[in-house]
């Protein structure tokens, strides 16, 4: 007889319940691959009703207090599926590493909050501690940084790492609709929730994208240092510049190693059409790394979904049942360093700003002054006739420009008269 | 003081040179990272000026020998990175194994030969046996396949994974160029051996591909079972086709499980320009993988070269210090299942033909005859002028047919007076 493998498994939502089908339909290939039974001992969730419809065996413990579970049932690794940076995800959680049991969690934001914390409790008791799921659930990206490049120095690491704004963005594309139409659209089916904000505030990429930035950069888990953007400010007029000028709009978490430190943000970016990344459509995440052995590496899968990061939950399982563990951020908590956090404003690069100015002589002018005067200089121009509103769009990109310089530029230009909204900017990169 | 895991590597070629520099210039991060001291202890060549073009500490001892420093080094794993299905290096593998020394290697030919013996042994022996180099270097997909992908039944696997043949197609899509014209350039260039067979004949991918294969679907590795084309018979007039139909040429090792059995072949495809692969060029490589769980997932990386393919055996050599082995082929030897190969003639599919043919009336008519009686319907059709022979080519395209009713037809129609070439023909896969 195989020895058997013990989950305890906290959330029968979504991914709970794909991770209860993986087990049940995959008992064979695990036993395979791991030589060991992974064994579903015990199940909690608020809803009775949702154990019922997963038709689970009698062996399987139902508890409707998650905290319950972990006092009673007999388990080698107990799975957090439940969600959110705090409340009982948290309490769970800390309970479990207290207990020395081992862990694995889907909660990206949990560990965006407390991953630093999360890091000293779980080498402090030994435990294994899986987070696969957290980031991209299709793409295996966390053990690839963390094992398969374990030779390199990341000096980049970004990615499209939210399927509904890569779904919103796709979608706005390809039909030409506004931001709040396709969004809506988007709830109705099912890929955007009620309360969007977590995810097209960027809310969500920078929760991945600080834990990523950790993992490649060999620091701790900071969620203040990144600066966030989302894609609410982005209209079909952007879209459809972006196309004419051979770009891609995308929301990106972008990672970068400077000589003096390391910048992480969140934004929406216009991508050349040509980057391999701008292929990426609806809900796919890609991450791409670079490496100063490797050099350039890009991975893509699904982001999300019940069986995606099902998928990704049962690998950190199957991980603890092989006793493969590593200290959650990498390496040992003595070894994590303090690295500096160059900001936004220090970017050089291009942008991308369309202004909205009102259709009279001389404000091309005005505006190219104050840019002149802040050495922003054009790339490239494109005017048109009246919107609804009246106004005329005045599309700019610029040259290689520090981020300070633009910023400021364009504070100075929408205070002009001649200029009733405020100007919108995206950054481009070259990827 | 961390523990030392101590290394010897026979074969100071390029990778081997690569390991070395790698092993040198990261031992902080490694260290850091794996919780040892990961030491180079000896080092085997032929040559000894590359062992001291590579100016290595005094600690580590040189043998001319390999068989020397296998018996007498201090090692936890023996690298291997001489090259060649048999020979040395296959020799050096067996005493390894039978010494239980832990093994790594990057050497595809010897796996492909060798490998359901080598898994016995190391099974045996319970070493570990590293390989990710040995299948697109800068990618780690043995990794994601074994551990990334646990829970997933594989599908499908594919994937770009010769960059000589992608670097060739690239060039000549991008020039124009002939076949013989490109390979010499990429010969002078390094980017093609002298004796360029074993990538443009497909010999490479094949070994790759079996490997893939045998990981995906629990299967034995099979070489024989595949069935290999290369691209030697690929022209520029295939590649502005190839364009013009909306395609890309690419040279892919494919498997495929069906109800009834796995199929394992390499040839070269058309595959739509708006497939993500068609746009992985150059001498990058690409992987894509069909889960049950998962879904879609794509790989990509540098294929091949000093640096990138270091990275992958680091990567091994890291899995081995931290104790994170499995079984050559994943499962234990008695779990791997025997599958029945479905054979190329069972493939249905869409065809892509360019025949040449005779100027004169009633061809096109004789050729669509003896399609019609085989059941293979045309979806589309080109003819041009002569060329320079003086003869017509004229493309066609079919809609799904079964490969052997297409094989049929061409060789009737190859014995057609007013057909004096042998018809290309090109399969087309819509990834």
């Amino acid at each position: 007889m195989a020895e058997v493998f013990k989950v305890a498994l906290a959330g029968l939502g979504t991914v709970g319940g794909g991770v209860v089908k993986l087990l049940q339909e995959q008992k064979d290939v695990l036993l395979k691959r791991c030589g060991k039974m992974i064994e579903l001992t015990a199940v909690a969730d608020l809803n009775p009703d949702r154990a019922k419809e997963l038709n689970l065996s009698d062996r399987v413990a139902f508890y409707q207090d998650a905290r319950e579970m972990i006092e009673k049932a007999q388990a080698d690794v107990i799975i957090e599926l439940i969600g959110g940076a705090n409340g009982i995800a948290y309490e769970l959680c800390l309970s479990s590493l207290n207990k020395g049991k081992n862990f694995v969690t889907a909660n990206k934001a949990m560990i965006a909050h407390h991953g630093n914390e999360l890091a000293r409790l779980a080498e402090e008791h030994g435990v294994f501690f899986g987070y696969e799921a957290a980031v991209a659930g299709g793409i295996p990206i966390i053990k690839a940084l963390r094992e398969g490049l374990v030779g390199n120095r990341i000096s980049e690491v970004y990615g499209i790492l939210n399927g509904t704004c890569n779904y919103i963005l796709t979608m706005m594309r390809e039909t030409g609709r506004s931001f709040d139409d396709v969004l809506s659209e988007a709830q109705k089916l099912g890929y955007a929730e009620a309360d969007p904000s977590f995810d097209i505030d960027g809310i969500d990429t920078a929760h991945k994208t600080c834990i990523l930035g950790s993992l490649a950069f060999g620091m701790p888990i900071d969620l203040q240092a990144l600066s966030v953007e989302g894609i609410r400010f982005i209209t079909d007029a952007d879209i459809a510049f972006a196309e004419e000028l051979g770009f891609r709009i995308k929301l990106l978490g972008v990672g970068r190693r400077y000589d003096d430190g390391v910048s992480l943000n969140v934004y929406p970016c216009m991508i050349p059409q040509t980057a391999e990344i701008a292929h990426v459509d609806g809900v796919f995440n890609a991450v791409i790394t670079e490496g100063d052995f490797v050099g350039h590496s890009m991975f893509v899968g699904r982001g999300a979904g019940e069986r995606p990061t099902a998928s990704a939950v049962v690998a950190d399982i199957a991980d603890a049942a092989m006793q493969r563990g590593l200290p959650l951020l990498t390496v040992a908590n003595k070894e994590i360093e303090q690295v500096p956090v160059v900001s936004l404003a220090e970017r050089e690069g291009e942008y991308y700003v369309r202004f909205e100015v009102k259709d009279q002589p001389g404000v091309v002018a005005e505006i190219a002054r104050i840019l002149g005067n802040k050495k922003v200089s054009i790339a490239s121009m494109i005017q048109r006739g009246q919107n609804q509103k009246g106004n005329v769009p005045l599309i700019m990109t610029f040259h290689k420009s520090k981020e300070a310089s633009v910023t400021a530029a364009l504070t100075e230009i929408e205070r002009l008269e001649c200029v009733p909204d405020k100007p919108c900017m995206i950054r481009i990169e070259r990827l």
